[in-house]
């Protein structure tokens, strides 16, 4: 006779495991998989690892770490369900870098619980989410002894740092990654309970701009006046790329994007929003901004935007130095809408960086990262399937938004493999990705993990 | 019978120990007495009791270290020629920091001769000239057993850094530093061999400048479109401070900016220039800016001029961070020609900060020091005894020219004590101030201590 205890539901799993499930979330947030430092690149290795031997213990086959110039992806697989559909999940183990360290009110890397949630860096964004998937295999096993679907798995380790391994992957083995539909938990629901489905991803050009301008710091007293500034030259040419609206003034940046659809805008408006109490507990400025005659939405799901993520020049430690700095670099990403064409955008960019540079400036545009920004069918079965299994778990109808994030493996699904992608996410508003004191819910997490479940057995039937 | 060696001239005197004095300056020149990092708080005073030390070996009298709320003072004095002038003799023993280290071909404290000349940095700012003044008292004790005139000296470490000590301590002891004139070598002769009386200094507003935007590092993906970026709205603000011409600007700027006499404009139209060498070989940039229709001397000497010094925020590490950053800092000057009040054009960026700061963006502009431009008189008798002993000891007839920088200590001696000050500079046009591989020229040196030993001679007569 067995051993094995035996459960009646995915609930009843879940439930009567909770201790474990977290405690094993906290050992992968340990590791401070930073995909973008190269210090780190053992870190980021390690993670997949534990994403692997995890997918072992859940009953997973085939389990590999496949190398890459960069970082490993993982594939794994489970296909011994015949005549049922195949779902590729996809997630990623890397995450962004933990600075302004001084700003986490507990270590970035020692996952923490306060108030309901697990703060860590990746805690939302993506271990905590894509976890829920590994976790998912296992309580159906647990129960079934069997999963109701076949399953494909694809990890990746570079999705902050662009993603261009998993991308070349799937674009090189679309009959190894052939599935009816793929899954990917790495987004947010609208608010607390309500369930969500995205189904439109901005895309997203990242560049470095560097200026340069004289030979070597020069200065200030007795050059200022005649020698250009190359700090100064890249404000001069970063200022024309958006004005005070928010509207970018880069030629034809505009010309293919297009309005969502009068239904779509219409939908909008009845999600329920309050733009005090978002400008107030989310943004934390005296102001929001962004081009006007648009909703936040419609400005942050719908339109193009430039940013400058970070600018670096001259003399920055403590007191003065009194030069004109020899160089300067920035970090400007483009967020696109889908029809626009990133080739073009980048294009686009470097065109107005050439005709923009000031006099006795050189400008490069290195660009670092290209991928296209787009929809999801909402008529489609899986969709369909997901969207009646997450208000089953929920017990709310569940709502149709789309993101302004970027999550560029989306589109390759769509070009390579010609499925569409459910974006069946768990994170919150207020998780902080990318921020300070990023947290993951930890109801959020175990009733993922049930949601997932749930999934696939309804998708299986 | 003494056991010294007798020297008929101070020439010989030079000439014979040039060795010796090298050696000295190189071991002044190892002590990394940067004063803007407290992390060499204690080098800088160590430069300042190296300094005190060659004093009382030259003669000098009263030698004291002089505490200060950040680095000491240095005073000495030697009153022993009655019914002769007194000099006061200044310099400043700290120097700029001497990154980006890279650049540097030798180590920055590790004096290095090439080419005739000393790499090191303060090897020309400041302590290779000031260290000429203590080398001709010297030079004169030995070959006279006396000194010419009568001799005060202060020397300050806070010259890089505002020099707000040292301003004080002058308002607060005219009768002490009581002098005829005083002596600053820290400027540069127009070019080698050409002996430069510098009569007008530009003034300095140094500030720096914080932009706040949202609470907190936001994901540009899921917030870009509707919240405020601090970098942008820096950038935003600075570019409009200055036109692609190098105009300020700034309301009210230009007020009180007086242009040069007719006489003293022409006679810069008369000093050796050639712009194109100006612009391959010290500025080394594509093209050279400022305001059209003023001369490259007009510009860097005889108008104002605002440069960005150092600019900061965001992700700045290696690859890609896609935040909205919360803050941004940049350090900024304005430079001042004589009639500008540095507390006007403080109140009127304040003001400028004010009515130009982005939507959802919070400002502050920190003042970390502000002194004023003048011009000295060429008629007064002891400037004209300097340009007389220069032009001796080069051979060639002294020119009088300005400087684009600001010696704030020039004012202060001019307000507080009435004194004019003799700009009598022997550092040359390409000794990379500030920069990577700042050099001072050995000759130089050796026939500064000659120039400066020469005037006291000729001033005592």
């Amino acid at each position: 006779m067995s051993q094995a205890r035996t459960y009646q539901s995915v609930d009843q799993y879940v439930q009567e495991n909770e201790p474990r499930l977290l405690e094993e979330l906290k050992e992968f947030l340990r590791i401070p998989s930073i995909s973008t430092l190269p210090d780190h690149n053992a870190d980021t290795r390690r993670a997949g690892e534990y994403a692997a031997a995890k997918l072992r213990e859940a009953g997973l086959e085939n389990v590999e770490l496949i190398e890459t110039p960069r970082h490993p992806l993982v594939y794994a697989d489970w296909m011994h369900a015949p005549g049922k559909p195949t779902v590729l999940c996809y997630g990623h183990f890397d995450v962004q870098p933990p600075d302004p360290l001084e700003l986490w009110e507990t270590p970035p890397f020692e996952p923490t619980e306060r108030n309901g949630n697990l703060y860590a860096r990746g805690s939302a964004d993506d271990k905590g989410q894509m976890y829920s998937h590994i976790k998912a295999f296992e309580a159906l096993r647990a129960v079934h002894g069997t999963l109701p679907v076949n399953i494909k798995v694809l990890l990746e380790g570079e999705e902050e740092v662009g993603g261009l391994s998993v991308a070349e992957y799937v674009a090189k083995n679309p009959e190894k990654l052939k599935a009816d539909v793929a899954l990917v938990s790495d987004t947010e629901m609208y608010e607390p309970g309500l369930p969500t489905l995205n189904v439109g991803l901005r895309g997203l050009v990242y560049m470095e701009i560097e200026a340069r301008g004289p030979m070597r710091d020069l200065h200030s007293g007795l050059y200022g006046g005649a020698a250009p500034n190359a700090v100064f030259g890249l404000i001069e040419l970063l200022s024309k790329a958006k004005d005070a609206d928010g509207h970018i003034q880069i030629p034809g940046i505009y010309d293919k994007v297009e309005p969502p659809s009068a239904a779509e805008k219409d939908s909008w408006t009845r999600l329920p929003f309050d733009e005090a109490e978002y400008l107030k507990n989310e943004v934390g400025s005296t102001a929001l901004t962004g081009e006007p005659g648009y909703s936040v939405f419609e400005r942050t799901w719908a339109r193009p935007t430039l940013e400058v993520h970070g600018i670096a020049g001259g003399f920055t430690g403590a007191g003065a130095k009194t030069v004109i700095p020899a160089k300067a670099v920035a970090k400007v990403s483009i967020r696109l809408v889908p029809k626009q064409e990133p080739e073009e955008v980048v294009a686009a960019v470097k065109a107005f960086v050439a005709a923009n540079t000031p006099k006795g400036i050189v400008c490069e545009v290195r660009v670092l990262s290209a991928g296209p920004g787009l929809m999801v069918n909402t008529d489609h079965p899986a969709i369909q399937v997901a969207a009646q299994a997450f208000s089953n778990i929920f017990g709310k109808p569940t709502v149709f938004t789309r993101s302004g994030g970027s999550i560029p493996i989306v589109g390759d699904f769509a070009n390579h493999l010609g499925i569409p992608t459910i974006l069946m996410g768990f994170g919150l508003p207020d998780d902080g990705l990318h921020s300070p004191n990023e947290k993951y819910n930890i109801r959020n997490y175990f009733d993922g993990i049930r949601t997932i479940a749930h999934f696939f057995e309804q998708y299986g039937q």
